[in-house]
């Protein structure tokens, strides 16, 4: 019988205490033992709780506990969740994580001190909640060379553009409804900036090429100046908006990221990722395109994720299960400007400017009076930026995928 | 350096040839060490080929190399990949396949062989070719009990399918289109009557449920009788006609299974999944909908997930991965009366008779003259048969998926 505990009583953990309990026959035949809660780590009271005698408010009756095995930190946030990892790897128990944060920010640290320890360090629920994603990355496309990442990792803002998309709200209203249905939260900065997709294409970018991508290099914008008229000219154009977190290596082995809205064909599988979930497509040389969907958040998909790692560390507690990822001095992240897309633009400018300031160019047919809307060619971001600068006024610039 | 051999040099195992040689660096530091190949078996002669001192045409050879400690079954059929795959497991040598009719005939037994033997049996390029399914059902959604599985599980069919929705061709126009595109093999029996989804779906259930479900007890409907007119009615009604491998455990724990081709809205995810490409549906308890999706078939996907077995077979050498099933002699297979469905129903009586017989029906518009259309109420297939037989003559009947 394998013990183990959890940290942070919030939507996640709790989530894991009701999957262990139900699921306990289903979870020891897949671990080929039983897995027996014996701590929950929360600062607050749940004395009205069945089980309030696994509570404790001091984490060192886990760390000093040598039954416990395997411990789940669904606390959030990066302290004391770092050291609490931290002391609990360097004690020998294996920790799994939904803190896509926190796996972002020390993730080669903490993967390098659970190899130093021969325990686990997995992290399937940082990205895509429920979905599979991290494994298969890392094991079932083993084989190949990972071309490009592709993601919408955000649920939040997938619903936020589904409902301007589908039922014509406004971006506010969009908001609005996410918050009014607990899509989005009250301060909801962290989704519609783009922030949480950012923390998750650095994971995804870290594991599939081997090396830690600080989240920090990734340019990251956010929808917040998406409107309902950039919604309505995707669908006239048979296309959507989604914000992607995008990821490439580039020749030079470097990677090439970014979050942002992009617009996307409607022939492309992404362009069908609806409501709050996630679709996250990667390319790999030899399988070509696959992709992952799912719940991309919630309390028992996340859950679900966080106890399959559960049970993968008891089943690899005497071998380590090979997920890692190295920091190195080299110049990992390539630049904004090392990568070129072609861009959706919109501008009160006239059709003759836009073709002396950009050349190469396609008008598409305007929506909006006395304004110009156009695809550009191939740009770079400073290119893009720089042109969109000497035409009068640039409503709109959307990078689009291809 | 783990040492490695290939059995069947045909496209598989061509694919799996070229990925060792092209992604050999890749490869090495996924496994940790380097796969050398030793041996390639084939009847064939290939004294072209730049390795032509690996081929041997005697089994024997791999089997009596203690070096060798993986080798890839990609030869196809039941014989003698059977009887050479049970020696090399009791030889000690892991064994991994894309021979979906090999896995879904005998894979309880060759699964209990490598149990005995400390070795490993994958089999993750059986199904949904590049796509990784196999271990994300087996490990990723480990704490869910799985509810349901819904696939397209053949590529032929959905291609075929595809191109009628989508250029109207009828069948015959489609299916010659396929061949021609080397989608379809000049005798089509066995991907157009469903029966290459029908052994997928039989190995994704007994993985799914623990138990064998023998694919000779699972209704296997094909595609040979889906008209335009059929494929332009799902158009009218909002909805698709998909091949669906479909699964489901019953309450009372046995496994109701069928392959037909089945009407998906518009709104399923199912529904977007064109031309060749596979996508696989699972249900979790916990974790709801996921979907994996990519090339179901093909050289270099199928290869792809070939490989990437082989590599985790050397990073399991020393401790098998928990993959397996239980042959019992249990009543596992539910009936085809055993699941309810709407179906979708043509046929050139009136809408009076069908209201007679049918009783509770929706009419729909009809779009040929003389023919009345409707949707069931939820019916078994018995029901749904001898209604229908009550009709003067019944043009179509498909299930509709919810």
């Amino acid at each position: 019988m394998a013990k183990a505990a959890i940290m942070g009583y919030g939507t996640v953990g709790s989530g894991v205490y009701d999957i262990l309990k139900m699921n306990a026959k289903k979870i020891e035949a897949a671990a080929g033992e039983q897995i027996e809660l014996k701590y929950i780590l929360d600062i607050r009271e749940f004395d009205d709780h069945p089980e309030k005698h696994l509570f404790t408010k001091d984490v060192n009756d886990i760390i000093n506990d040598t039954e416990v095995s395997v411990v789940a930190e669904v606390m959030g946030g990066l302290h004391p969740a770092y050291e609490f990892t931290k002391e609990l790897l360097s004690a020998g128990k294996s920790v799994v994580t939904s803190n896509k944060e926190l796996v972002a920010t020390y993730g080669s640290e903490l993967l390098k001190i659970a190899e130093e320890n021969n325990v686990n360090y997995m992290f399937e629920a940082s990205v895509g909640g429920g979905i599979p994603i991290i494994r298969p990355l890392n094991r079932c496309l083993a084989a190949n060379n990972i071309v490009r990442i592709a993601g919408i990792l955000n649920g939040t803002t997938n619903y936020i553009l589904y409902q301007m998309i589908t039922n014509d709200k406004s971006f506010d209203e969009a908001l609005k409804d996410a918050q009014a249905n607990g899509y989005a939260e009250r301060n909801p900065a962290a989704d519609i900036e783009g922030h949480d997709a950012c923390r998750k294409i650095a994971i995804l970018s870290s594991l599939a090429w081997g090396k830690e991508v600080d989240y920090t290099n990734i340019g990251t914008e956010g929808i917040v100046n998406i409107t309902l008229e950039d919604v309505r000219y995707a669908a006239a154009a048979g296309a959507v908006i989604k914000l992607i977190g995008y990821a490439e290596q580039l020749e030079d082995g470097r990677v090439y990221a970014h979050v942002a809205p992009m617009l996307i064909k409607n022939d492309c599988l992404l362009s069908d990722i609806d409501d709050v979930y996630n679709g996250i497509m990667v390319t790999g040389d030899m399988v070509g395109d696959v992709m992952f969907y799912g719940a991309g958040a919630g309390k028992l998909p996340t859950a679900s994720a966080v106890t399959a790692d559960m049970i993968d560390s008891v089943i690899h507690s005497e071998r380590r299960s090979l997920i890692s990822w190295e920091k190195t001095d080299e110049n990992v992240s390539a630049g904004p400007d090392d990568k070129k897309f072609r861009y959706f633009m919109r501008t009160t400018d006239t059709a003759e400017n836009v073709s002396k300031v950009f050349g190469d160019f396609e008008q598409i047919k305007s929506l909006v009076e006395g304004e110009t809307a156009f695809v550009t060619g191939e740009l770079t971001a400073s290119e893009a930026e720089k042109k969109a600068s000497e035409l009068s006024e640039t409503i709109t610039s959307i990078r689009i995928f291809k």
